[in-house]
């Protein structure tokens, strides 16, 4: 095997576990020697220990002159468990080959340096692009200070999330919805409007086969209309936060507070998207995804508010009197409209999934990764098995 | 190679015709003995000799005992060139392979039985789903007395052909363009309204880098409002038809027919969907190509007279107000939303071609065609080479 298949088969592991990390990024690791796997690990929850330390534990005394391959640089400093490097030293690695570094300027390339002035070889990039992709949205926080936001909907063919009556139950297939729990496990919060509440009441849970987190649910309710009786409020499923404003009736904040659910006041009469965001980065949120309705997909996207966005399609038509997704969001002239790349399609069931990314237009502040995204690149597709 | 293989390369001959051989099929036919390919041929153009002839004609006295791949039936009667079973056995063929029957009931099956009646082995339905794809509307319309409709747009991910102010030039990329050219190639006729030669005056032309045939052009115009300076009035690149009404002012007809172009009067005040289409039929046309606009695809949309739906989808969203695709087409619930089966995903430099049919809610006239439509089938993707 070569140092990319050892590679993406670590990252295949820590992929499993997206959703159960947070806020501690996904990673794994395998040590090897003479080709054969002496060990391998991966970081289960916060606070627990690294993947290196699992897989230097299953290794035992064997790690002595193995490689040790890590899906992130490994820590060079002490939080809540002691610096993986030491372990890796102390285990008598011969060689580190790490997909990338860790993405905190204030720590990226320390524990590389650190296992090089104690003699261990390290190769960093082998598989960079997917270590990024698999924890994008831990580096996107760590990078910008603001969660990584995902906006996602289940639409017709021709863009529309219900028909012009309402009805929307269900647009997409079970395969799909199942996907889209997914999504839910793996962001820290969910976030909807008023709207979604008052006509669909949902738990907005994570119900997948095997379980899932449930993500803190977040509702924009500028009056706090919502009922009491909502399911968010009553059920105790995961935590429920609103976020208000001071046009809301003191009773009713006082009622939904008794009521266990955190009501955050917004400085302004309304409610904006970059301010909510900046809250959320403030209590330590990296992920969020909007679910909806159309009103609020609007407002991220006329914020520009979003790094990801994810549609399933399903093979129908509602015709153009439905709803649609983007709300009455509006651009001027063709030039204003909001340019996207497409990352990848997947077919699920009867539908497809895309996942596209937006194409930033500002050049000033013209990162690396917008960069790479303004180059055409091939879609990635994903078939069922047939 | 196997069958499959030589049937795959006469498939893709024949393929690449498409839009030349109307109103005949695309057919292409090798000649193979002991591995060695000694003949191919593909049908050039509607009244010109059939592909058998022509790798037949190859091959020459190296015929004699050789397998003759054909991706149609060969043909047991005399049209404008004499039959092809006779070409066969007199060329001293042992063995027939044909991808599949021909799709008119009243002869399919002749040539077969023709052949094996004079001792030659006859295999049927080598990639037989692919045969009857390279040539569905030469299939459908002799099947059904119909054209074969294809609805084409191209359009943002959130379903929109124009922003609210009408501004469409260009939603998609050169490269999806191209691809729609191909379209026009492949159809006997192109369909618009009549706001779509007022608002863009196109030539509705078929433009690609090695050129190709140009569709007839027709106009759905029931008070013969477009202007007689319209390109497709003055320009003589093909022939265009305009369907009208009764309401449209005489002398506005004859200064048309003057110009040379073939006005249509329909019986009814409306011009409809299915008048439209049967005189088309009676007319030889085999397929047709309607490119809008929104009013129109909502109008085929809703008569349901479509075989076959291809959406350019760019990676880019021009919001809610945005002028949706299928225009003020409604449906009462969601049970009578439009239900199609996604076929193919293809990727065209930036942004994505979708191919999708219809599948029929109709249980009394359920054809074999409809109902393997029912089943979940997998997508069909198509990758640019990297």
């Amino acid at each position: 095997m070569t140092d990319q298949a050892y590679m993406q088969l670590a990252l295949s592991l820590a992929e499993a576990t997206r959703g159960q990390t947070s806020p501690n990024p996904s990673v794994a690791a395998i040590v090897v020697k003479n080709g054969s796997i002496l060990g391998t690990g991966v970081h289960v929850k916060a606070g627990g220990p690294h993947a290196e330390v699992h897989a230097l534990r299953q290794a035992g005394e064997e790690a002595r002159g193995a490689t040790i391959y890590v899906t992130l640089e490994p820590c060079a400093h002490t939080g809540k468990t002691p610096p993986c490097v030491e372990a890796i030293i102390n285990a008598g690695i011969q060689e580190v080959v790490v997909a990338t570094t860790d993405p905190n300027p204030l720590v990226a390339g320390k524990g590389i340096a650190y296992l090089e002035r104690h003699g261990i070889s390290v190769t960093v990039g082998v598989e960079e692009e997917r270590a990024k992709q698999l924890n994008a949205s831990f580096f996107y926080s760590i990078q910008n200070q603001l969660p990584f936001v995902t906006l996602k909907a289940g639409m017709t063919l021709d863009g529309k999330i219900a028909t012009s009556t309402g009805e929307s139950k269900w647009i997409t297939s079970q395969a799909a919805r199942e996907d889209a729990h997914t999504l839910r496990h793996q962001n820290d919060a969910i976030l909807v409007g008023k709207h979604t509440i008052l006509h669909d009441n949902p738990s907005l849970t994570t119900r997948r086969p095997r379980g899932g987190h449930n993500p803190i649910r977040i509702v924009l309710d500028s009056e706090l209309t919502i009922p009491i009786t909502s399911k968010i409020v009553q059920d105790k499923e995961a935590p429920t936060w609103i976020y208000t404003t001071r046009r809301a009736p003191k009773e009713r904040q006082a009622k939904l507070q008794e009521a266990g659910i955190e009501v955050i006041m917004c400085d302004d009469d309304t409610i904006s998207v970059s301010a909510v965001l900046q809250d959320l980065a403030e209590r330590q949120i990296q992920s969020v995804l909007v679910e909806g309705g159309a009103e609020v997909l609007a407002s991220f996207l006329q914020a520009e508010a979003f790094q990801q966005l994810v549609l399933y399609i399903a093979p129908t038509i509602f015709g153009g009197s439905a709803k649609p997704i983007f709300g009455s969001a509006n651009i001027a002239s063709i030039l204003d409209a909001y340019a996207l790349t497409f990352d990848q399609i997947e077919q699920l069931g009867p539908d497809i999934k895309i996942t596209a990314t937006p194409r930033r237009k500002e050049s000033v502040t013209c990162s690396q990764e917008s960069l790479k995204n303004l180059e055409p690149s091939p879609v990635s597709v994903v078939l069922e098995n047939q």
